[in-house]
């Protein structure tokens, strides 16, 4: 079959891949309409991510991807052959000491507890969904049922960015009357705003230095700084009765954002990073966050957890994720979109591929 | 001065009485400009609420106003003469071991632990606000500054109703995806409408027998039933794919909707009763409520909780609490707004009232 | 095979029934070395429960049992032909909307959402463990491996009242410096107070008429109060500084003791019922629990959320569940058991059968 | 009157130091009988800390003390002359908006909303108890009423440590059941290992290099591990099945031991740093906590809101804080008490003062 294959850095190739096929009773094989490019799968084009993920290349990429049953294992309860399903980016097996916990993104089987050996996409073990067909293992537990009126676009992003950006409103523990800081406006800020609102924040705050982004994150309800033309701090003290915000989204994956995000929170506030830092350590300005009395919580997202809440709203129409779509390309084109995407050319802001 | 007096059954007056004086370093003397009649006023129409409260009669009632600081006790440093206020309709001394605990509805001080002797205006003790002025004690505590670019009819509510209605969708734990049923489209039934669909619910269900009530609610967001021509339990097990709701405000103040929203509630659910049921006891439906893994809660508001987050929210522009109002009269006449509040005429919501 | 069989109102007998079996890939057939009689087995005594249950007779008795596994269904991943497990009392399917909220015993597939249909013992569907073995659906979610080192008798309670004592310590929300009052001293009631005092209560207060349940209580390093001699209501304002008990749980199945439970404590606190009525309804004391902004809960427990948790503080030496029993039997000698514990006999506080 | 004097590096000094006095009407004179020397102090040891904490010298020192109302200022409604009391370590005025929600750490009107200032005895503003009397501010929620059956050294760190420890396994959401690492066995550490073991956690791991401390935590029922001897990542792993720890606290104030608690800690865990760290940024590796979707909490004590329940414990019995003294000394041998402890002689764990 056809696929977008990682080879090395700045090297996605449209060719020929093995077609995937059933190695456990409990997978099963989705043909694959509508995958979309993540912006961590963007974490290949410069060569990888600490501790070596993804940088021996050579498999499919794309873990965001919903489609069709095509063949169901026989150990299966709750899938069958013609399902239209939508999946988790990450894979858990749904019985382990972690996915007990909810903690899919570290299950033990899937990765001996450690690390991201169980998103599609970053290895040859677990080929991504940018191609005509995909292997789901454990498919009880990372597939969910498509209600039949949601189309395919509406279910696609709650297969990882829509929960990621959920996430970031969870972590950071918005509630009603919150003032919110979301650094970013890209597709995953721009759900974390959406959430941060959903959950009753007075105020979501959105930073980015790209006037269109802003003007997007404005329509949505947020206040809009460009910080590089505005003061920032100072903002959100005027808006805060010079207390700061309740909680801030850093939804970009830099440093500087993380200690920015410290600066404009109050005490007792909360940050949570949802961007992905792609260095190993990171030095944080943690005298100031002890004085402030801060909490920062991280890490990969569950969708398994998210999705079926957000499939309500979205379902019920309170959310709409499609407005982040910018571009729509066939499969064949999909080099191109990464190229687009990664060079941030043509205002991309989330590329749809159709195989 | 004049206010508007209760006297026994059915029978409230236009009247002088006493003007308040301060009694304490800690109280304030506030002139009232806009005071509102609320729902639990009409508690006193036929005569009073168990164990007594209300039943003497011969004081001011009234404990939903706003105004202006006249005189301030020496002991107070957060509020001074001329700053524009709202008060809480509970009073809480703020440093006994109930209002430590947030629970100012249960001031040691105010009530020995026990009653409502804390809520103005059922009692000679702590008179109320539907009067040319009100005397308000601990009024570091009871007092919140209004911002100048708030109008009186906006900030008013944050008094009982809107943090009543709030505290519904805090009570019943509304979260993001969730579906809610609100029995009831008065004045706090609909500020636990908007503040369910605030705290991300999917889907709230307005539950009235008045189809202009549902109207409104429809308007607000949300879905509407009118269970004397509609099935409300099949509804609702049609929206949540046979599950049952995941939580339930009862919002009027009667057994039977307790019982029916144990009846549409999912096993696991929350339900809050923000309804003042005016008899001793109730009869519930224990067996089921078992079976079903309910939660039970209700309790008399403490906006001082409340009214800083609300507050964010109004000002921000999230939550218009004005969208109740129905009539606007003159002080003078308010035995006229009791009448016609009490008996359902003209379409009366919520009557606000001008000294 | 033998077992205790239910023919109606206070009949119990040891006699043949037939040998389970597997109706499906998921069950697994348990040979069962070590039941016990559980108080709600009690509810059968009289001729079952509300809704009909239990009232048909005709089948296998028992839902509190551990054993080893003698067959397997092929679909099972976790469980294996020899391995030493335990069973949580209630059967969830594990993949229902309901299960994934961890409301197993509200599953859907077991019991339509709806009743106790999928409790060990009580119906023909579902037959008990008090047996020479038993059959457990989709046992990948309702068996837990027992480490090596726990004897029977330390895992045993881990199936339906060790957890369901220690909801009522979560369900009443037990808190660190909290004084919690728990009605009633028989094995869920001990476990309740054990469970209280694992959460940092600073006081556990343990009411019964029976002086030795009592001293069994003080030993545990609860406070002992005896009503029919002392003023329970006076002795907690004592040690509450006049505030009232933070929690109570009712460990009986009374009305009057949650009517009780409700005057003793304090503004804003916390019941749990883990008792069960056998009544449709239950006259509660509203105006008093409005007034005292209290929460209630009760509900069916669901072991599998809590024995990861609970066998980690038998296994680490913190808990000790085998304080309560009383009696050892044959589980022939299963009928004489009933009696005994039914009739409140021999001191019997709990009866362990041998097959 | 006499107090100890803080001069600059290493210089602590007993001297005369002027008498404090009431400068406002909410304030309280405080003599002082029982100040103790705390960890916190010891950062002035070697000159202060980052932001200039501390830095210029000339005030009496201490943060930990409680004593006797001397002179109660007009404004106090619940503290009188002669009252027994104990003080909060940090300083809130109870009515600003970071106040009143519990974060008197950051009280706006003592601080600025940003940084110490409202800690006793780190400037000459606010100077400390280890002197023979002392002005708190804001006295009615500063200090609170010590019960008679308390001794002066029960009741003392209740003022800080006890608090601060008690944070720690808050911070780190320690619940029934769970594996909690603490680093340090110092006062601080030792109280967060008895608030974990009170709040339910199945094991306590005790780390620390001294022997004769991990034999009095063992004592207290942990289990102990010195790292320069044994594995505690593979000792971790043994004891929760190859997980890791739910929980780590770190209570020593070393970036090395962050990372070592983010190495101990199972995907999803919690970290609470206590111990303070006094550089101003901290490097930690960002990575990992992301793939193990990590939350970090630090900050600086509220005492104000943890004295009432931790001293309901204390005086129920169930927490011991007088386990860690190790001297008693005049107050006149203060400085000598400083120097054991800064250079860990004598077995110095503890040092109390009497004036």
């Amino acid at each position: 079959m056809k696929a977008i294959v990682y080879h090395g850095k700045e090297d996605f190739r449209y060719e020929d891949t093995p077609d995937p096929r059933l190695e456990s009773d409990s997978d099963a094989i989705v043909r694959v309409p509508r995958p979309a490019i993540c912006g961590s799968d963007l974490h290949l084009w410069p060569g990888g991510l600490p501790e070596g993920i993804g940088a021996a290349g050579g498999f499919a990429v794309g873990h965001e991807f919903m489609g069709v049953v095509e063949e169901a294992g026989r150990g299966l309860r709750g899938v069958k052959k013609g399902d239209r399903v939508l999946t988790s980016c990450t894979v858990g097996c749904g019985s382990c000491a972690l996915c007990r916990r909810g903690l899919y993104s570290g299950c033990q089987v899937m990765t001996g507890g450690g690390g991201a050996g169980n998103v599609f996409g970053f290895s040859t073990g677990l080929p991504g969904g940018q191609a005509e067909a995909v292997r789901v293992p454990f498919a009880d537990t990372n597939l969910f049922q498509v209600p039949g009126h949601l189309s395919d676009e509406q279910a696609l992003f709650l297969t990882d960015i829509l929960p990621t950006g959920y996430m970031g409103s969870e972590m950071a523990e918005v509630g009603p009357g919150d003032t919110v800081v979301v650094f970013g406006c890209g597709p995953v800020g721009t759900f974390a705003q959406m959430s941060a609102l959903l959950r009753g924040a007075a105020r979501v705050v959105a930073v980015d230095l790209d006037d269109g982004r802003l003007e997007r994150a404005r329509q949505l309800g947020c206040e809009a700084v460009n910080p590089s033309r505005e003061n920032l701090g100072q903002k959100v003290l005027d808006w805060t009765g010079g207390v700061g915000a309740d909680a801030a989204i850093e939804a970009v994956g830099r440093e500087d954002l993380i200690v920015q995000a410290a600066m404009v929170t109050r005490p007792g506030g909360r940050i949570a990073v949802i961007g992905v830092l792609t260095a190993p350590t990171a030095n944080l300005p943690w005298f100031m966050i002890f004085l402030k009395n801060l909490s920062l919580r991280t890490g990969l997202v569950n969708p398994q957890v998210f999705i079926p809440k957000l499939m309500r709203l979205v379902e019920s129409g309170r959310l709409d994720p499609t407005v982040i779509i910018s571009h729509r390309l066939p499969l064949s084109e999909g080099p191109h979109g990464y190229e687009i995407f990664a060079g941030h050319k043509e205002n991309a802001l989330k590329v749809i591929l159709r195989p």
